[in-house]
Parts: structure tokens; C-alpha cells; sequence
């Protein structure tokens, strides 16, 4: 971990432990809720950077989980789980697996959904277990914090901020389909902002959006599906009927893993921060054998290769595919793989178990960089400038590919129907045409240029939170209308029955001046009529 | 101008400029085209902050102006107008006085309208004398500037930079009513966003929200009003058809003096920066005439009262009824008030001239601030936490004054209509009622507790505007739809039509095979009718 801290962080944080002793500066308590996985990567580093600054990090994780581990910059609680480090990587290596299984659409869906919940039901197992711990429970409600940091992918964190009545604060990417837009009442207009899945950029012809708008509709019913089992512990664990968006909207500030060279321009509520980008490091020295594979790629120059890491292994039909393509290209390739040895592996290309993925990105020599498309991956490959071969497998990773390529920056592949020609040659394109390199440097110098570094800006708003206690002032009176008011379809149904009353008594009006004229003249008629006779 | 920058500043500047001189920092030219008045305030902070960052910056002001002076931070570069200083002053004088002619609702929209326009045509004289201006334009042309900075209030820039072809960046208060949300694609809805002059807030009745929807159908109008003539003289120069809407779309930043603890949380769109506060100044020691009365104001403390730059006269009988109130009160008070003495004057009000607002705000012994809820003002208020008896004049001031009385930080006063009783009522409540005085700290701490100043922030969005050429990736796909594509009404049109289709051939199909069976039916009854004949 030395790396994340050089020693005048240290400095640093013990100062600023030293002064918060003395009451010379303000130090808080911070309970984080994290989710397992590359989700807690980038989280880390703000409790981190918390703690440094002479905040108090309690962080609650499961006994058996994948990155959550000890460390000297917080404080770890552990509850135990109804499943075992070994049914953990079972669940995530079937996760993988299937994920290589080719199916025709529509059982695309029925596939990523399924595959999906194996994931969700585990972690719902992992939340049931911490609500139902009256001894951690205990812990955390005689703890007394300041604010609750979490990632509210799932909605543990969000249930245990009401339980405690603390102020929360939100970080993560993102929900499927943009879900924090519809809790965090930001418009959505459905005419230039693609939905998820769909594939579309925010230009899109009649026909996508079409489509895009009966996508749209299908979005509360996807919270339904994804968290109605929370909704039921969440009653039981809070003792009353609980509506979890309304729970959700109780998060003092939503700090969103999105930039715009990544995401299309779209409206924002004021408290939604974006801090795309916080995971991009600075260029650290490489370990030795990376170094050494690096010097000796020589004018070519290297490829970094990583589908992340939840998928290490891969069909071996599909690894010789790959493995023949890479042979094509004369730059070296390192290839993260940690399966069986494809048997046509040529001799550029290294497979490692782990590689520092951004520290290798930084590097002059990096080519191209081919990911599954993780929104983690695309950060580094754009901060890095390096152009990219997408290789997207689920969740959001297809829509991401999608972005990147529609800026210039990278070419998409199905992993599954791509043959090995198409992956060389995707490869040479993104070397050799000069357009996708000055493309991905136009968008990382735009996304490097900010007036504050994602880091600061995260930890300057959990600060916020902890001293002020929330953040009442970015709460929109949005969240105190219903659906009728905030469309304001009360006040048209009115003016409207105003108009219709007031066009029914004039045309009333009308029809009497004309029945009593059209009488008068009728009687006047029929009295000369009866004169003439 | 030395308290604004001292002599670090000033060496930081030369060693920019001198940095810049070999090439080591990045140095680029930027045009101005202010807001004459108290709008050009803020903005030649920034000026000033880009000049000491080793930019070369250029001002066109008019010839006739109030407080567009030369200055050593930037080459000042004018033209002639057809009025006079005098005229100015003049015009300025007839603006205030009619701001105290008492008229009844509905005439106060027009004289509000009337009064606006004096001041609005002359700054349309002064724009046409520029855009008319041969030698001036010829100038512009060949500077080669990177990118232009203007208040956009009026259109004289944005026109200019259409002209210049160069990236423009935006900088005032907003429009009035928000016209810069509906420029912006920024969603504005009308159940929780009170529209201007009406003075609700974001809590509004079911009657409120009828007016505000009302209010809004007139914006367009407004906009049509207020600029139609610069409309013209747009086609005129740029020898084309102009939409003066669509140009102001050109704009690249929006730099808005808002801030959340003021405004309504409301949705943005990420190319507008908010930079509320951007006027308040750190703490400087005060004058020593100043310094004198407010040290002999004791205990008491202070109270410091302005009307604003564009105010320093009112009728007698005004003044003397406020001169009573003043001497009500304990605390000494500071009157900037340039008008003949009223007779009543107490020995605790000072009249002065010109006052150093935001130093005496600053000071220990500020207890409150009688303001006309100009925006500048009011951010002074706040960042120093004195609470306010508002008494606003025109334009935006109304909905100022109903934000912060709506937070609890002061109390507002209709200055036509209110009492010397009302005034010196309203004085004591704000001074010996600790609530105020605890609202405007509360709102105080929450708007100083950010994580960039936005002197800084400004400076940033404009030196990343210079260096990318604009800010491509933040403008929104709304831009290049029409009113019934972003809405959808296409889209669903056309949903709406399959489905009527759909369910038309359903009921000709029901229609049909009721009509087979009817009809067979029909003919077997009519057979067995026939056989049993």
C-alpha cells in the first residue's frame, strides 16, 4: 500500500491527528458501508484520504468477501455470512463462465439477468446478515457517527443511515439505467439521453428513439425486480412500511463516478458531484519484470490486455482466437490471464497473473489498451491517453463501449462473435490510424484540465456532510410533490376546466342572445306575418 | 485599486509574465465585453486574477461610461457614443427617481417595464455605436483572440464572438426569469421553480403554482421584448438571418453568480458553473475615518445601510420617515446617501458618500445590514452572516429579498409603503432576535464551506475555454433538436397511431368474425326457419 501514500501523507495525517487531539481542528466519525469488489476500489482511497486528514473510518464488512481487507487506515468490523470464501469465488468464476455462453437475443437478457441475480442474491444473503447481527447493530448505534459513506449499488448503507438517523453520502458509478436521476428527480428527457442497454449515442435517429422511450418505460420496474426484496428487511429491520426510493433520496450528496468525455452532457441536480476519473493515479516506477518486459518491446512499443477482475479465465476456444491475433501485431502484449495456456501463444505476448494496469497505461511505450470496457479501465485508458479495444461482457460495460467508440477513442468487439481477424485488425487500427490516438488525447487532456482533483473533491464533500450534518440546502422541493403536482398536471386539469367553463357559459350566452333575438324576430315575424294576412 | 492586490500577487503576476516570455506557461489573449455598472464589478476580478496569470486581456468599453476605468491589468480599448457623461448620469437619475413614484398593481408592471427600458435603450445605442464602429472592429479582427468574455445581460458580446469566430465564455447574475435555463436546454419546472416577480418560493400553494405557470408563458415574450432590436442590428453586422437565442447557445461556460444557500436547488446543465459569492472579499482593515465610528459605536455595534450604486437620492419625505427609524435604534448607523440631509437626522446615523461595504460587514460590530437586495450585496451579507432588512427597488431585487426572508436571515420591506415604525421594528427584530443571527450563520458556514473559491473556479473555466478553444464535450445533443423532438411528441405521435391502428384492425377483425358468425348464424336460423316452414 505504499504507493497510494508516500510518506508526506503520513506526515500529514499524523499533523493532523495531532492538532484534532488539541481541538485545533475539527475531527469526525465516519461509518462506510462499501460494496465487495472493484466498486470498493476507488472508494478506498477517499476513506483513506479521511483518515489522513484526522477523520475516524469504521468500516463494516462481511468475514468472507474478495477486497475488503484489514488495514492501518481504518478500523474493519466483521460480521459473519451464510456462505464460505470458496462458495465466493465458486459464484463469481460462474458468473464469469457463463458469460462466454453464446445465446441468440431475446434470452440475451433472460441470461444477463439471471446471471446478474447470482451476484445480487449473495450480497442480499450478506446484507440480511449484517441487519439481522444485533451485536454489530449495537456497536454502530452506540458509535455515534458523524455521517455514513456507502455505495448505494445496493441498499444495505441507505437502510442503516435511517436506522441511525445520520447523514449519507453516496459513491459509486452509477445505478443500471440511471436510476439516481429518477431518485435524485433530475430530468431525463428520453429524446437525446440513450437509455441503458440500448446501445445508442445521444444523437439518435427517429427509430432509436423509438426505442429509447420504450426502454424508459421499463426502468421502475427494474428497481422493482432488483431491490424488492430490500424493500421487506428493510421493513422488518426499521419497523414500519418503508418505500426504499424515498429512502434513497435521503442521501445528503450523490458522489458520481462520471465525467462528461465519458458520459453525454445532460441536466444534473446540485447535489450529484462528479468525480469520473478518481481512480487514475499518478504514474508510479514499475515493478522490475514489468519494467524489463517494457525496455525490451523496443519501437513498438507494448499492448496492455485485461477483461478485469471478475474474469480471469476464459473458453479455451475463444483464448486460442484471441491468442492468434495478438501474434499478428509486432508490439508486445500483456496479457492478465490467469486460465489455461492457450497452446498457439506466440512469443510477443506475456501472460501475467496481475499487472499494475495504470502504472503500465502511464507508461510512453503503451499502444493500445484492450479492456472489457469497465467504467475503472476507461478512466485509466483515458487519462492515460491510450486508445482502446473494447471488449465489453455485461452490465453497463456494452453502453461504455459504445461511448468510447462514438468519440473516436476505441473500436468495439463482440467477444463472442468477433474472429481472430477481427481483433487483429481492430488492433491495428487503433496503433496505426492516427485518429483514434489524437482522439483519446484530445478527450484526457480535456478531462485532466479540472479545477480540482476528483480525490479532493470527494473527501471536501464527506467532510461537508460529517460538519454540517447533510446538506439541506441541495434538497430539491421536488421530493415534496407527487407525481400530479411536479408535472403539474393539477394546475393544466384546472386552467383547463377554466377554459371549458368559461367557453360552455360564453357559448350559453351566445345561444340565449340568439334564442331571444331569433324569438324576438320570429315574433316580430309572425306578428307582421299575422298584420299582412 | 492596492487593497485588491497585494504585493504577492503582484510578483506572481510578474514571475507568470515572465514564465509565459520563454514558453514555460501556456499565455493566451482574451477579449472582454462587460456590463457597465455594478455587473462589471466581479467580472474585473476575474480580468484582474487572469492578467497576474501571464494573460494578455483587452477591454472595449464605450467612450461615456460609469465604471469601466483604464487600468494597469488590462489594455483598454474604446469607441464613441452618442450621449454624454452628463446624459448618463442623467438617465441614471431619472431611473432612480421614478423607482420611488408610487403607482398600484397592474401599472407597476409597466412602469417597472418603462423605467427599465431608459437604461436598456441607451446600452443599445452604445452597442450599435460599437458594432458600428469600423475601426474598432477592424482591431478585433486582427487581434487573434482565443476567446472572448462577456456579460451576457445584453447581447453586444455574444454577437461579437459569432463575428470573431472564437469560443465565448459567460459571465453575470442570469437573465431575468432565468432565460438562461431555457438557452441552456436546462429543464425548468414550473411546480417547484418560482418564476421571477412573482415572489413565491420553492413551497408553493396549489394558487401559487397556477400563477407561476401563468408567469412562464410570458418568458419567451420577454425575451422577444427585451432584444428584438438587437435582433436586427445582429443581421445587420453578421450579414445574415440571426436567432438570438441560437447565438447565445454559441456560449460555451455560463459563469452564473448563484449559489444554492440563495437559490432554489433547482436541475443545471454542466456547462453552467456556479460562482455565487465570487465578489466577497477577504477582510481588509477599514479606513481610518471608518475605523474611528466604528469603534465609538460601543457595545451596540454597527449597522450599515446602502441602497445600492444606482440609488444615492430619494424624495425627502422618504428620508425623513427612515432618518425617524434609524434614530430608534441604539447602533451607530452608516448611511451611503449622497441626497440634501433630512432635518430629523439622529446623532447615531453618519451620512457618507461611499461606504467600504464588505469591510464593515466584516467587522466584529456589524449587527445589520439595510439593503436594497442587489445580488452583490446580499452575497456580502451572507458570506459575513449580518442579517438584513431588505427593501428592494426593481428587477431581480423583489425575489432576492423573498429567498432570504424565506430562510429566515432577514425581513423584508416594501420601501413605498412601509412606516418609520415598520423599519425601526423590522431593525430590532434582525439585531435582537437570535434567530436571524443564526440563520445567516448557518447559511454563512455552508456557502464558505466549499472546495475551490470562485474567483478561482471563474479563472479556470475561462483559461480552459482559451486553451481547448470552447468546451465541446459539455454541450448537450438537446441543442440539435426542435421543440417536438425533445418533447417527443413525434415519438409518442407515433406510438399513439400504431396503437390506434392496432386496435382498429383488432375491432374491424372482431367486427368481421362477429359478423361471419352473426351472419351464419343468422342463415342457420334463417334455414332452420325455412325447413321447419
Amino acid at each position: 500500500m505504499t504507493f497510494l501514500h508516500p510518506q508526506p501523507n503520513r506526515l500529514a495525517s499524523w499533523l493532523f491527528c495531532f492538532l484534532a487531539a488539541f481541538g485545533f481542528v475539527q475531527s469526525e466519525k465516519l461509518l462506510v458501508i462499501p460494496q465487495d469488489g472493484s466498486h470498493w476500489l476507488s472508494m478506498r482511497s477517499v476513506a483513506e484520504k479521511l483518515q489522513e486528514r484526522g477523520h475516524e473510518i469504521v468500516v463494516v464488512a462481511p468475514e468472507t468477501n474478495l477486497l475488503l481487507r484489514e488495514s492501518e487506515y481504518y478500523e474493519r468490523k466483521t460480521y459473519p455470512v451464510p456462505y464460505t470464501q470458496e462458495d465466493l469465488k465458486m459464484q463469481f468464476q460462474k458468473f464469469a463462465t457463463n458469460l462466454f455462453h453464446k445465446v441468440s437475443f431475446p434470452y440475451t437478457i433472460f441470461q444477463e439477468y439471471r446471471n446478474n441475480m447470482y451476484v445480487i442474491d449473495m450480497f442480499f444473503d450478506n446484507c440480511d446478515s449484517l441487519l439481522k447481527n444485533r451485536e454489530v447493530i449495537q456497536y454502530l448505534e452506540q458509535s455515534r457517527f458523524d455521517a455514513l459513506l456507502t455505495d448505494p449499488a445496493l441498499p444495505c448503507g441507505v437502510i442503516l443511515a435511517e436506522h441511525l438517523s445520520i447523514p449519507s453520502v453516496y459513491f459509486f458509478r452509477g445505478f443500471p439505467c440511471s436510476l439516481e436521476h429518477a431518485i435524485c428527480k433530475s430530468p431525463n428527457p428520453v429524446s437525446y439521453i440513450p437509455r441503458c442497454y440500448t446501445r445508442h449515442t445521444d444523437q439518435m435517429t427517429f427509430a432509436q428513439r423509438v426505442v429509447n422511450l420504450f426502454v424508459n418505460s421499463f426502468e421502475t420496474s427494474l428497481f422493482k425486480t432488483l431491490y424488492n426484496k430490500y424493500q421487506d428487511i428493510a421493513s422488518e429491520f426499521l419497523q414500519r412500511e418503508v418505500h426504499l426510493p424515498t429512502l434513497y433520496r435521503n442521501g445528503s450528496i450523490w458522489l458520481l463516478r462520471y465525467d462528461f468525455v465519458f458520459e453525454y452532457p445532460r441536466p444534473l441536480m446540485p447535489n450529484m458531484i462528479f468525480i469520473g476519473g478518481i481512480n487514475c493515479e499518478e504514474r508510479k516506477r514499475l515493478p522490475q519484470e514489468f519494467e524489463a518486459i517494457v525496455n525490451a518491446s523496443g519501437e513498438h512499443g507494448i499492448v496492455v490486455f485485461s477483461l478485469g477482475s471478475m474474469v480471469s479465465e476464459i473458453p479455451m476456444k475463444k483464448a486460442m482466437e484471441i491468442a492468434a491475433a495478438l501474434g499478428t501485431i509486432p508490439q508486445t502484449v500483456l496479457w492478465r490471464y490467469t486460465g489455461e495456456v492457450p497452446s498457439n501463444l506466440a512469443n510477443n505476448t506475456r501472460l501475467v497473473k496481475w499487472l499494475p494496469q495504470n502504472d503500465l497505461l502511464a507508461h510512453p511505450k503503451a499502444r493500445a489498451f484492450i479492456t472489457h470496457a469497465g467504467s475503472h479501465g476507461i478512466y485509466e485508458g483515458i487519462c492515460n491517453a491510450v486508445p482502446m479495444v473494447l471488449m465489453p461482457l455485461f452490465g453497463d460495460q456494452m453502453d461504455n463501449a459504445v461511448r468510447m467508440e462514438s468519440r473516436g477513442a476505441g473500436v468495439t468487439l463482440n467477444v463472442l462473435e468477433m474472429t481472430s481477424k477481427d481483433l487483429s485488425d481492430a488492433l491495428k487500427a487503433v496503433i496505426y490510424d492516427k485518429t483514434y490516438k489524437e482522439n483519446i488525447k484530445r478527450l484526457s487532456e480535456l478531462h485532466l484540465d479540472r479545477p480540482i482533483h476528483p480525490l479532493d473533491l470527494a473527501v471536501h464533500w464527506v467532510e461537508f456532510v460529517m460538519k454540517h450534518k447533510g446538506a439541506p440546502h441541495l434538497r430539491p422541493a421536488a421530493h415534496d410533490l407527487n407525481w400530479v403536482q411536479y408535472h403539474s398536471i393539477d394546475v393544466i386539469a384546472f386552467l383547463l376546466a377554466v377554459v371549458l367553463i368559461v367557453l360552455y357559459i360564453s357559448l350559453e350566452c351566445c345561444l340565449f342572445c340568439f334564442r331571444k333575438c331569433g324569438w324576438k324576430k320570429g315574433r316580430l315575424n309572425k306578428k307582421s306575418k299575422s298584420k299582412s294576412q
